[in-house]
């Protein structure tokens, strides 16, 4: 059974790109071994991600993942049982930060400011459907 | 929580041009710390503004804007709960009074003088898409 | 409220090309005046009209050209609140007599004749999307 | 093909019981040789009436009332093709005036005082489904 | 055109149970002749009404009410155009605190303490529909 | 924002009715305060439970019950935003092991033998709602 | 396949109740052996027979009986593919001509004189419902 | 009121192109009078037309048609009230044996060899659909 | 994953009470262990079979039985996933043959003689509902 | 009536590219013969096969199939009656095993490994519409 999670998080402590490279790369290599994929947002000191896979992988990942100290309070968001996979194309695509998310984050949320834990899922479901469909978005390691 | 809000009021004494655009200023400056997105229409003396974002946020605006003098006979012609912004270029966009304008006015409402207290909720809708699908029709400010 | 009725009536003796000239003269200074739009089409000695705007507006005028002596036999063939207007562009077009339309009229209806009391309003609605869907065949006068 | 139509008008001059039955009394025996049936209702000076039958029928009936001096200001409120009738068991029937009709007024329309100018063809049929559905509301002639 | 507007504001101050009966006693006899029904309920120190009437009624109402000093923090939760009132018995039901109702605060929010300031439009249209279909909850004056 | 979780997991170690009458009185006290209910089943050596409140508190909760030791493997199995509770009168209902409870998981899943984690999320709605819509299948502690 | 086949025709000759008599009988037991179900009526001089069971054979039964003289004027009124029968207990039932059937004939058509020529499918198949709802209206011989 | 009526039957003697070509001749001199449209397709022995038109009309067509002692073991396979006809531009279109058609038959139907016999309503429907929209499959006359 | 299977086979040679017992006994006891549901109806020479469970299971079972001599000519009626069963109480039901039946078979397929061959999944549906809702045409063994 | 049948297997032993050839040339010969389509898979050791037709056809030939001593572990996936086919082109086409299709298996299951035993039938279907909206992935034989 295929499924798709979503959950936001806040970073423990500040950081930076080579935290961020550590992470997708660690993430990449996992995921294509489980047959996980997803996105990665952090902007703000929010991390959002959305898990793709396999319902026991998607839990085990999800759950694992929660032991990182590198985030702390952990809200899922959105969670679902789905016939295709979103991000077929990406064991962990990075949603880069740049001037043109700003009017994305502000077009499915409260603020400017990214606040992932005050969408509803049917606004983050709106918000990765136009990053999928929007490939310039999504990059392999931060820039 | 995503929302938008639609009104419409009479202006209390004959404005010119520089009053819209000194309400456009304001408007455009709070709502960017807001969060606040929307537009604004101004003619046959009669505004019509919709505004979108946080729901407290629109409330907090909305029942500011009420104490403003320079308008009077407030309505509520639209509200509802959205997933996405469809302003969210736009902090407060100008509906801008042309010949095209009131074809497109005659189309939603029962005359070719503006008259939006007599507009229903869904032609409402049906106005302001058209509107947002048409960007000629949104300005800065007054020409 | 905007609201569009359609009738039929059948002219009460032969009209010429400037009996029909004078009628849509006197239609489309009125129905500008009075906010109303739509289409008139006169072939086999019946008249269909499609009127549309406020629904007291269109009341109105639908009763004045009721008394008009020049037809008779009215039947009221469809009638609906809209949410917006189909001939937002024509105060009253005249929907032509050529062989192209004939092809129309046979694909709504039971015959190449004209003949509007035997449509459905469904049909109705069919034939007025496509003649308002295709501009060549709405004029301001006869030919 | 069977139709409903609905309408409104306003007396021409105070007409008291008298005037009403003789209105019901040629109304059930024309409408019942016409195969034609509904419902009429007097009330704040206001006749609404709901005819129902062959479009062609019901055509006719209409606008023979409409010549009918003992009231004005006609306006058709609602009318569509149905697949059967409502009132099959009335061929006039009299929706009494008393203290319950007010409440029900009031349910679907502005004000206690009965207004059905300001009622909407779906408040206008949620209104007739009460009074269909609650026969002790129809009488054949005024009390 | 009939609407339905629901509102919460917060005390300015502690009310007693006169307070609220003045309200309520004010409420009934303007709403009464302006065609306007409703319910309001006070728990925790917030207000929540619904008002249901005529578009313009219920907008001037509302802003009227704002003006109250007895309240402030207004925010607009739910606002539709409807076909039927909810509560046409009820010039202005009061919503009883009882222990009943605790129960129903929870189960369309977040917690037994009534906070409709965090109720979504629709938990709000369910917790209204309980309380109507449910007579026993609504009074005509604080017990 | 009401959110509903369901998660299944496996006991570390055989459990008996003291634990089970310890979880629940823990489970009760907390989430009176905390404005969560739900219901929870332990059968087979496996607990279910559906959790629901405020979106925050409950990925608290279900964060905070991820570190209990006395179960292992969790797996979140549906999660959705909800407008009403229901399981608004249980802080934490018990699902008794009974008899008739083998053929109600054996209507929704592979085997007699309980295992949710094989189960959909549109078949765990299935059986929730009927355990809801049967009250003698839940108790305040085990019997 | 099981398909239902509607059609009206006119008695070619006055019949009387020995004619009836004998083209149920004959219908009866044909239909019976070929596993072809319906419902037969007579009024006004107009037989409505509606045909039900395999495609092929209502198809050939439909066929011979537009050879029997006693009829004439033949129109398909309604014809669809089924899934299950409405008339499995009836090899061919007579609907009865009785007060009551007035009625449901005015309901339904234009006229209380049965004229099954001017109803629309949609009609015929809320006439067919009532009568197999209220199994009085259905004999198996005439009276 | 328009219908579509589609059936199928078999040549009761093999048929040249002669006799299709007169059989077309026909009826297009005929439909064109009666305002009756469609399509008509000889192959592997069976002829497969649909008729369009006026309710009464296309039945009086469809009965005369039965007597043609050209064709045998008529099967009615479709029929349906619509709004507007699908082959307004043909008094009668022969549908033309091509081997792009074989494909088109295997297409709708359990074999290439052409069994519109087999065929449901539904599959009908979708190859009409195809002919309708790709005219190089249609003709005047036989090659 | 739940899945229901229906299929159809033929007795490859004549069957009598015993050996019905025989099948039903060891479907009874292998479909309990491997939590497999279903009924089963023996008429006409025709065996109509629903097996419900894990796809899986069913599969294996389904595939275990296609090799038992007592039974040629399967055919596969229908399938789908499931989210409950509708035969829980039933490790296999016999679905008795009685004269109640034989309506139900006409009610359901062309012919009072049992022919689940010509019929469609709607039907078969339709069927096994009206079966299961009316629990005494369910026996554990032959009569 | 047409049917669609997707089951999968496993090979009994590795199979070469002249098996795959072998096996294909059979399917087209025969299918074509027996008016059968569509398309089978090899990878990962797994057969998966979309058959299309009649659906006496399909249940003859999937029950010859699973006499084939090369494959195992029958299970049927998915199966549906069908208005047109989706394979018309393709007696038996083979979707060759490419890097692309690792990429397709992904994005409907749960690993890049093709795994159709753990695909959902909603799954499947996604599967094959993408296949046959993309010819290059189909073959007449293996390269
Ligand atoms: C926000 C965040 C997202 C992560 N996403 C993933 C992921 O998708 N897959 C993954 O394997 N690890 C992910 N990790 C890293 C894991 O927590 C853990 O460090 C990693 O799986 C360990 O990898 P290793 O087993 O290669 O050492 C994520 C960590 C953080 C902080
Ligand atoms: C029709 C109308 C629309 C307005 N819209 C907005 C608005 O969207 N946002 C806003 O901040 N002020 C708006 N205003 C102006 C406010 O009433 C008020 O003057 C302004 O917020 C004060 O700005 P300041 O705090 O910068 O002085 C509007 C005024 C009018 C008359
Ligand atoms: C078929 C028909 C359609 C007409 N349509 C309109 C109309 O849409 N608007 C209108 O004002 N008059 C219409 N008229 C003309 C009126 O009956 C009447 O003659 C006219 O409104 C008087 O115009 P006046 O007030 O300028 O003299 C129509 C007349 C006929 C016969
Ligand atoms: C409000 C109103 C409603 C009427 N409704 C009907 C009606 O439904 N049927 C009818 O025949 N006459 C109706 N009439 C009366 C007609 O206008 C006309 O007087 C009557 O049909 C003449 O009847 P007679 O032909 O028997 O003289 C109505 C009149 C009024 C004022
Ligand atoms: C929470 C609240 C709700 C109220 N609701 C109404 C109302 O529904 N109708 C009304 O006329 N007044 C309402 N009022 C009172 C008005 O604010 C105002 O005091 C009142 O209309 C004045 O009545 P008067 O014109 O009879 O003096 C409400 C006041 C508060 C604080
Ligand atoms: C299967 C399971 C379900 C639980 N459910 C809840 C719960 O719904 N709420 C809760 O507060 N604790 C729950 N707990 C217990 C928590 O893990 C923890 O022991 C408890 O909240 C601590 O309570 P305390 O703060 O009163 O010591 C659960 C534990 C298990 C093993
Ligand atoms: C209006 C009408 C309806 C009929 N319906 C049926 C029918 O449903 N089944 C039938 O077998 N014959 C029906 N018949 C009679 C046939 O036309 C024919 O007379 C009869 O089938 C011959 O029966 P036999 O073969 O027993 O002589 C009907 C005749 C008429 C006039
Ligand atoms: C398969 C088939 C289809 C036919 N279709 C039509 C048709 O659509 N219209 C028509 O008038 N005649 C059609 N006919 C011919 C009629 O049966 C009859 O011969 C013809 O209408 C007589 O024409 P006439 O009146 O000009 O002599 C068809 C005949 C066959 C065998
Ligand atoms: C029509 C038919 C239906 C059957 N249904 C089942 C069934 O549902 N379950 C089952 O285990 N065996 C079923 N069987 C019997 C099996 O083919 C086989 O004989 C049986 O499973 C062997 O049981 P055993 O393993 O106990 O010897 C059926 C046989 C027939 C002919
Ligand atoms: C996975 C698989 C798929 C097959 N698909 C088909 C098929 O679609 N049609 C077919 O006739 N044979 C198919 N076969 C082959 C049959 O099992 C059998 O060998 C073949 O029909 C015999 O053909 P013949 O009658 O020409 O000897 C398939 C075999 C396998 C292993």
């Amino acid at each position: 059974m295929l499924v798709q999670l979503t959950y936001a998080s806040r970073v423990s402590k500040t950081l930076g790109s080579e935290d961020i490279k550590n992470i997708l790369q660690h993430s990449q290599t996992n995921n294509q071994a489980d047959g996980v994929t997803g996105a990665l947002c952090l902007s703000n000191g929010i991390f959002l991600q959305i898990l793709e896979g396999d319902r026991n992988t998607v839990n085990r990942v999800y759950h694992k993942i929660l032991q990182d100290s590198r985030h702390k309070d952990p809200a899922i968001l959105d969670y679902q049982e789905i016939t295709a996979r979103q991000f077929s194309d990406w064991s962990m695509g990075l949603i880069a930060k740049t001037e043109d998310n700003k009017q994305l984050f502000l077009k499915y949320s409260s603020n400017a400011d990214f606040d992932p834990y005050s969408m509803s899922a049917e606004s983050l479901r709106g918000f990765f459907d136009e990053v999928v469909g929007n490939v310039r978005w999504l990059r392999k390691s931060p820039a």
